[in-house]
């Protein structure tokens, strides 16, 4: 087949599948360029590229993306402290945006007319990808070999592919496949597939990579302090290291070293992906643990009452939802961001922290916001108002409740709320 | 002044404030009945009420509401993953209806025209409290002596409590006041007031009290299993201990003691009470916070993806401001309760915990639900669906979005958003 | 081809459409059964089934579930108040279910390996009735013609669907097509795609069928109430008529007549299907709109303003996407609908309407529920609370605010906003 | 008692209430100020501030607040399509902010201490105005008469006032007072109190004043277009009168006149006030009543799904019930608020739209904003993407409801919902 298929750029990350499905992508006739984000992830990119080209790329381009993906993705993520499904803090979703970006931005310049990926067709990340490529370029093609009859028919299974990259001379790394799947970036690692996919195996202590197990982390507290300003951590202070940090990737970083040491970060779910399946999947995000436990506990000082309510109703659920489903360049995603900034404008402070074999200890909050007010909230001593205002306050938030009180008394159907649930089960 | 003022059922707690106030209201002209709720707190009831008499109560009260509290209060809690402002697990919100309903019941019982309580006037333990009588009984009369100028004009501080109390000859404990306030019962116990008042004071390390230090708890962590249904715990089983326990009340309190022995359950939050004020507290929760952990992760497992979302953003959040407002005898709260079954009809399985220094995690679960399909989550091999439904899925899913897209390419919007937010403070 | 392939229930509407695909599947081998669901629209069934039976359908099926729809779709979303984007009264939504479980009981029954149905491939319809049918009987085949090539590339416009019903032989009515489609039933009827595929077109007066132009309608004005009991409507009386009407689907009759005759329910929209693609479309629903008003109306006097609240945020606005998205057989249904009982238990009383061209006018309301008390709300007069404790209310609400307000003003921030919106257009 | 109470600004009305208010200040030593808000309301602004300074305030202030009623306040609700509980367009809520802004510029330049006003102990008004005052100037004094009881009790029905007029000299108008009390301003009029507080009586039709009746209303339909830029109204066309209006007031204005004369804006409500007594309240907003309806539709063709339904859900809901309860000046309005320049972004576009006897009926809309795409939603021709996608899509949809149905069928729980709510009524 000619070149005249079309010039595509791959998502490559050096491993085997992207390999064959680049050499797979020029047996199908098109120019294939490969694309490598640097998210922070540990990877050796200079032994990547010069694989890609063995392979068979035209070009290879590295787009480092780190900067951009602290600033621009993970801190409005601590803002909102973005969490799905109660647990999952999002490492991989965040970084999807900024490597779709990075890579349309590359396939614009360099006249690409498709974007491929390894993405397998059951996942988050293909939609995540594949959404995020629509909202920037909406003409762009989407080569998704994983859904591709003709290539998943063709690789059943990962002989097949060992097979293919020995005739195409792939080099192929000795060292044994892991039995999961890993996806890793300077927020955070996960873990699926393989064994993990029986919901009740207990992941193998080797399998953790970016934390120290609590049985095994230092056996001595550390205590560390983070400034924010408008929500955004502005300065860690590490006594024990006699460090302060206030660049914002090396907060980020400090906070991962430090997570890490004390085992901070692990969550283990079974998670609704976007696609309606459910999924077993590990994490590890020892730094960003860290910032959204501080940041919680400041907001409890600095932050209206209302506003947080509101907030954690829609923006942090919203924005989280938006998140895991890949709908970041979407009107929604703008839509919601937008009210970040109106949430965050008190939330200045200084909060000081414990970290001990897997636990963020808070142990104080200070802040000059002045929305705390310690005469004001006194059991001790009166300030602030009058008792008797209270008194008011409660009479007439009995209204209604009286009201319909005398009304279920009438009817008879006072009192018969609440049930033992255990009588009651469906 | 004569007893003509009516007859009046004292929420009495056997300690300086209560006592003083028993006195005070006799001295008012009211025949006062003392009232203990037993929710599970660690008291000399038997003192309590020698005390209560000699003060001058006519009669003296204790209603045993253990049971209720766990069947009809906390265990809807872990159902719904209840939870104020993200941290806390509203312990004392959940006691105040089951108390309130059994000083009703007596007051109703005996003929008490009025309820009293010690409660300040600036906490929310007041509303709570006079919220559920007035839901319960319309017409009950509450005295509250802290919001009353001539009870708290007369005392402006524990030493006239003291002098009062010495005049009156009520018996003074030797012990010196602790330099915070406690409510304690079954599920937890808070800290507040006093040193606590001054939100960057670390807690002192004696002042917890329902569980050890992470830094004290065992070296050796300890695995246990929970069984659910219907979202209720039905069997924990504690393999070091050779335990099987299936009791509602035994099970709490079996987890209580796993709990406190690993360290497990202790935050300290700043917190927005329902009048508006900011207020600094410390909770021990140790089988609550167990307990959450498991039912969550096991609805990872059994429960449908768009019934958990709809449940976490409307039911979780309502039913826990109705609770920690204290909204419980109220129509809203009645709404709110009324969708719990529906949500967990499906939430039967085991979960397998290790605890070990304030670490609960999640081991593994398991579930006969079958909504996890290991074969159609599988990354690794096909089944289920066919991979290239997820191409439609995804052409679908982006037409709305290309949409957006090519009318912000036309107006030259695109790729505006998002922007690093370091140079977008407000 | 044998008749191997299966056998298949089409949903059978006796048009041109369903009439070739009939034709068309038994062309492609499978034996064909033909069902049509009588949900209250003007039809000629024993036509219709002549003419499948002519056409080559084995068995032919009408299910009358009028009085199902009436009492187990239309009268909860009357419950709830059910409305899709502020405006339409979901009448095509709420047919779908009952006909899918029709359509799914009988292909049990008959022992259909498939359904088939002619919804077009951009529709929702499509969505509810392929959703429905998996809800109910998960491993039903589904045949959807205008969704496969072999059948949308070989009738690529209506003049191929007459040749090929000329070459079989199928009758065709020799009215010319309209100009638009048309779904109807009991609740409404809706217009779209042809002429009204331009928002701007404004309809013709001759396309609305179920209700007479406001301008057309009487000049007298014609009073009627409506009684409810736990939100449902249990009494009509139209004293014009003389008439009291009492049965379910009695009642939602008359006020289709009733709304018909004044020009009641006409609505004209441009909204978004579940697919992402917008689309205009024009509804008549006489007797729902007088339904909702009444309903909505009614919950004023007697629905507690918590659970209102919280019912319209959660319940309405999820019931109505549920219904529109086709998710009726799903858990999130379930979950949702669950909630409408305890929402309407004190909806009890009698809506007094006036009806004029057009013009849903409400003249008076009654309930004996006694959560509305004139001498409370009296603007007249003292009673129910005090005006004194409306003081400690303010005080204690503005305590949050107050703090807010000094810390704007000690940072210089008060008074900036609201602005001009003119000024600050994006 | 000497003029040593301070100096006092009085929100003045003209009528006999805040002018008996005046001179009762007066007599207990305040230094009384008059203030009048033009917010569009038919008034005598000459004859009050005669009136005032006869009753002997010191100084009279006149604002207008017209335009900034119109563009700071009521457009925002237009972009938001602000309604409280399904029903009531808030015309009164809206307005208070600008009052009370207007009176703590007075206060604050003039060196006032105290403000004051005539509201009732009972409404929604008292709260609005007052957290406003807070919210603006946190120090300032509130002097409520009808909420002190050496007021209220002195004064406890009309007579009482009538005989403290004569005694002071304060002239009352010779017509009989109405029996009913209104609060009018550009946006509408409200009725409420005296024969109004029986819920089912009908209002009388001399009642209504800023709309015709519909029967009375022309019989010919009037045709106007409304322009709208990011969901602003910029330009109103009346072909009829050969009018083009651009300003934003004067857009208002004219508006009120075309639903004026076609009597368009009636309601007759039973709202729940903030202090939780349910309250009858009727409306006219003719002009706001044709915006909204306009805005709405223009939202059907210009806002993506995604962001109108959670605008919709959050915005829309909660701006309205910050607005209703008086909560302008607070973090949670400023948190809403800055959300809506995102939604409103793609809103331009014109509406065209029929007047005719009480009916706002949409004949059509245009816009160049390209979301709506004819050929992709046309029904009769492909376009946009394959029918197929569509396949893949429902497949994707139905993967989580199969298993649920699957697990229903297993667990024998099938096809158990719907059922008829005629025999599940509570």
């Amino acid at each position: 087949m000619s070149a005249s298929a079309g010039r595509v750029l791959l998502a490559y990350s050096g491993g085997l599948d992207t390999s064959c499905i680049l050499a797979w992508l020029i047996e199908q006739g098109y120019e294939v360029y490969a694309f490598m984000a640097d998210v922070g992830q540990e990877e050796d990119f200079v032994a990547a590229e010069k694989k890609a080209l063995a392979v068979g790329a035209k070009k290879f381009f590295l787009a480092d993306l780190t900067r951009e993906f602290v600033t621009e993705l993970i801190y409005p993520a601590v803002q909102v402290n973005a969490i799905y499904e109660n647990v999952y803090l999002l490492g991989t979703s965040l970084a999807r945006p900024v490597i779709a970006r990075g890579m349309i931005a590359v396939a614009e310049r360099e006249g690409c007319d498709f974007v491929s990926h390894g993405c397998t067709g059951k996942g988050n990340d293909q939609v995540r990808f594949e959404l995020a490529f629509y909202g920037l370029k909406p003409d762009i093609k989407v080569v998704a070999p994983w859904r591709l009859p003709e290539f998943y028919n063709r690789f059943p299974g990962r002989q097949a592919l060992l097979d293919y990259a020995e005739q195409k001379g792939i080099p192929v790394a000795q060292t044994k496949a892991k039995p999961w799947s890993t996806d890793e970036n300077l927020f955070h690692i996960s873990y699926e597939a393989g064994i993990l996919e029986d919901p009740n195996t207990t992941p193998p202590p080797d399998m953790w990579k970016l934390t120290t197990a609590p049985e095994d982390a230092p056996q001595t507290p550390e205590r560390i302090s983070v400034e924010f300003k408008a929500g955004l951590p502005t300065k860690v202070t590490i006594p024990d290291q006699n460090k302060t940090i206030t660049d914002p990737v090396e907060i980020f970083l400090a906070l991962n070293a430090l997570g890490r040491k004390h085992g901070v970060g692990r969550v283990d779910i079974v998670e609704n992906r976007f696609i309606g399946v459910k999924s077993r999947g590990c994490y590890e995000s020892p730094g960003a643990t860290i910032l959204r436990a501080a940041h919680v506990d400041l907001e409890g000082l600095t932050l209206d009452r209302n506003v947080r309510a509101l907030r954690d109703q829609f923006v942090t659920i919203e924005f989280s939802r938006i998140l895991y489903n890949g709908h970041f360049f979407t009107p929604e995603r703008e839509f919601i961001t937008s009210a970040i900034p109106a949430s965050q404008r008190t939330v200045n402070g200084l909060v000081h922290l414990k970290l001990y074999k897997g636990n963020v200890v808070i142990e104080g909050r200070e802040s000059s916001e002045g929305l705390y007010d310690e005469q004001q909230s006194s059991m001790d001593e009166l300030g602030g108002f009058e008792p008797t205002d209270t008194s008011g306050f409660i009479q007439i938030e009995s209204i209604r409740i009286k009201k319909w009180a005398q009304a279920n008394i009438r009817k008879g159907q006072a009192g018969v709320e609440p049930k033992d649930v255990y009588g009651s089960r469906v």
